[in-house]
């Protein structure tokens, strides 16, 4: 645990995410000179009292120590597990996240798309998140959305059904169900694949929390699908904010008679969006960003392959239990590993997309330990 | 009569509509110096004999008398009917059209929009077709299409519907019903607006036909609206051949589940073809189209103007039977004009374009006479 560190969970604390001034000013002087200027009432923002309120009598010791109690753990700008995504809204880009789930989030972030839409939606729509969803999860792609009603709900729910990996992420407390109809679901989100939160255990939703959640879901995708959308809403929102990240933002049309698809035409029209007939053309986006953005996926002995030494103990764990040849199935896995299913899932997701372990229609086998002189730096 | 119009005449009747080795001669030669070659055998054609049988023992004067029996009339490039925007097409366009209908087809093709859409059409697309043709009729826009099962069929109907004018451009003869049920919607649609072919009367449908008719379709419209296509569908060849012509191809998005609404998305990913998610961008499209390509509605005392003494004979009669003042209402004027109440009809949309006319909720009224100095040219 670093100085900085502790900064940035005090500030996760202390700053409404995405607050314009406080964090220029952070931006500017960087987290301890900003806390330290703080104390000193000197950072010239009217809500000093009120940021120094949240944080009295609390350290970034008991902050974990609180995370730890609900099964979550706190990153931080920078920490190894850090989606460097995020680092593509500047300033405003969140202090710390609160992650609950077993896989690692910049692991399962790195080959991800998100889904977005209308709360309000229409069976069309469900029924096209929920479907496509499936179809992406069951090509390694993560699912990254919301929880809430509609839309995001049917991509969640797509994505687990497949048996994939999906990242929720959430206004309030990862902690703190929203919608509470929603609870069972986030639970299985968080044994499937991630909650994840920039705000603290425990903090309600709020309305301007919504929208800067809604930029972290724009940030962390690779592309943005919206599946319906109303004219002026929050799901235009977050199309706009993946759309000033430079992310590709993907449209699904709809019937001209459904307010629901309203939204995406307009974002077709508008050129904000480009039009996805079907998964495929997701894929290909997806395929295509990846030659402008980064590698997906390492490949075995590429510069960006993570050494063996790098690896995280649970991933060790389940790495080691497969045999030398030859093929394993997830139950004899979790039989030779000892680990939760969760976690064995979490570490042969990781595992396969840092080029250790191959995944086929017979389960999992090795991959040929790559060559010594790969680079430990983690993609990014 | 002029030679060159009995010259188009007969090649309209030997030439297979856009053949291209034929119409590039043609073009090269002129119409009457490629009858003399052909008369010759020395246009360099293989089909030569085969050309010259289908005018065998026959004339210009007799193709017109043909024509008036079956209540149509003829028209060929340059005469004052001919509406030049086809001309766009080059060497293969139409040489002569049989026009059967009231209206002047140059005047109500000026503000038209093509509606095109599969045979195989859903409830939705129909429903859309329907609606969309009704209200661009309402609005004084000219729905042209192919009077083909489905979505043709359902944008004429809405046009009829609401009392507008419609133009079914036709694969065979005007007097060949084609599809024989549509028989009943094409008296509809002569009587109200126009049913016109490149081909002479008697002729019946070819596979060839219906594509070089397509390209009609694209060059008489301002823009054209795909309402529902498949994937490689003859819909598609008529939105290619908008676009060649550099007409905006306007296209309906659907649901992602509808193969029916795969090739409209298709067109908007390959950027063939701008979304519309309702008609009123059809018509936004089209006002803008109007300031690219020529004036819709000749403004009254406007250079495009025309001249009480270049009224045809039934539009005079249409306004001599007007007030000078107050407004009418239809049955009224054909009362008055002793005149059929198509001609009325057909008059009176003339009118309005001209500027004579003015429509309103309670009929029609005139509009003060332009001053002297407005041309006689048509606009174009």
């Amino acid at each position: 645990m670093t100085d900085t560190e502790d900064a940035w969970i005090a500030l996760a604390h202390m700053v409404e995410p995405a607050d314009p001034a406080a964090c220029a000013r952070i931006e500017r002087w960087g987290p301890t000179e900003f806390l330290s200027r703080l104390q000193a009432r000197g950072t010239g923002l009217r809500h000093e009292e009120g940021m120094l309120a949240r944080w009295s009598g609390y350290s970034a010791e008991r902050a974990r120590e609180r995370a730890d109690r609900i099964g979550a753990r706190i990153i931080t700008r920078g920490s190894p597990e850090w989606p460097r995504q995020v680092d593509a809204l500047g300033p405003t880009a969140p202090f710390a996240m609160w992650v609950s789930g077993a896989a690692d989030l910049r692991l399962i972030a790195l080959r991800s798309v998100s889904i977005v839409g209308a709360r309000a939606s229409t069976p069309y729509g469900d029924e096209t998140a929920r479907s496509w969803a499936a179809e992406l999860a069951s090509e390694r792609w993560t699912v990254i959305s919301g929880a809430a009603f509609g839309i995001d709900a049917a991509a969640h729910r797509g994505a687990l059904a497949a048996g994939g990996v999906t990242i929720a992420v959430v206004a309030g407390g990862v902690d703190v169900p929203y919608p509470r109809a929603h609870a069972p679901l986030l639970d299985a989100i968080a044994d499937q694949g991630l909650v994840i939160s920039e705000v603290p255990p425990g903090e309600s939703v709020r309305r301007q929390r919504f929208l800067s959640r809604n930029r972290m879901i724009a940030a962390l995708g690779r592309a943005t699908v919206v599946v319906e959308a109303a004219v002026r809403s929050g799901t235009m929102a977050t199309a706009h904010a993946a759309s000033t990240l430079m992310r590709p933002v993907l449209a699904v049309p709809g019937p001209v008679t459904s307010p629901m698809s309203a939204g995406c035409h307009r974002m077709m029209q508008e050129g904000m969006a480009i039009v996805v007939g079907e998964c495929a053309d997701v894929i290909a986006a997806l395929d295509l960003s990846s030659i402008t953005q980064a590698p997906l996926t390492p490949a075995p002995g590429s510069p960006a392959q993570i050494e063996r030494d790098a690896l995280r103990p649970g991933q060790t764990r389940v790495l080691d239990s497969m045999p030398s040849r030859g093929w394993s199935d997830a139950d004899a896995l979790i039989r030779a590993s000892a680990l939760a299913p969760a976690d064995v899932l979490a570490g042969l997701t990781e595992l396969v997309m840092l080029g250790w372990v191959e995944e086929g229609p017979r389960g999992w086998r090795r991959l040929r330990v790559p060559p010594a002189e790969s680079g430990t730096e983690l993609p990014r």
